[in-house]
């Protein structure tokens, strides 16, 4: 495995309040299946990282660096595909997204940061906080869907 | 609509020879569905710079920086997903992906290449060259798919 880590100086910006549909009116399932891909690819980073906390998988401060760095892009991307047009979308999205609209912002705004928090804990070198930071963000992954997703 | 702009240094790492698999064993349906996630994120933050470009909605540099980014981190994430595991699983991808792997891989890194080429270009503030980048992108989108895509 070679890994070259480049510091991109990648300029994020906050999307309080920015949504997609001010530009193109995209239909709701696609922005169901744009949500749900966001979620899917949380899933692919944030997964070995937990593993790595709990001891099932090799500590690899390079990968936690690198993945913590993809979540904080993604940790920003589903929010804007829960409009109030695909309320009626099948999905694993229970009602209380809608009826709770500040709880469910407050909830992603504690997952995002939690991961900003990750990517300044893997960028410090300490391994015993990183791993507490990576803890910390599977605990707002469980919130957030224990009070907005439907249980499996 | 309110964006702020967090220059938040964002260490990436080029993930060349990186895999997954080197970490747990994830199946290949697993593989496919979570690179087609990330094909439909990049479609969800070029779409509107596409449009951008092409004058069918209004330029806003702001959107075309965000977007960008989030690109940038995307246009990192399919390829390891593309494993010999993966060759028998029902998708769009062409048998061209394996038998010609040096070419797929070439155009990943023109694709790569390109929304660095468009990061770059969305921070110098200058709108025909912004609208030039976001078709350079584009290019290679259509490049890879022409190659190593069903049509649909």
């Amino acid at each position: 495995m070679k890994m070259k880590l480049l510091l991109s100086g990648l300029a994020l910006a906050l999307s309080s309040g920015y949504t997609l549909t001010a530009f193109s009116q995209v239909k709701p399932d696609v922005l169901v299946k744009q949500r749900q891909a966001a979620m899917t690819l949380q899933g692919k980073y944030y997964g070995p990282m937990a593993g790595m906390a709990q001891g099932k998988v090799p500590y690899r401060a390079d990968v936690v660096t690198y993945n913590a760095s993809l979540l904080d892009a993604l940790s920003r991307m589903p929010w804007d595909g829960f409009t109030d047009a695909t309320k009626d979308v099948k999905s694993a999205t229970l009602p209380s997204a809608w009826s709770e609209a500040a709880k469910f912002k407050q909830a992603q705004d504690n997952f995002q940061n939690a991961v900003q928090g990750l990517v300044r804990a893997s960028k410090g070198g300490d391994e015993a906080a990183t791993k507490a930071a990576i803890g910390a963000v599977g605990k707002q992954c469980g919130a957030c869907h224990q009070d907005f997703r439907q249980k499996n």
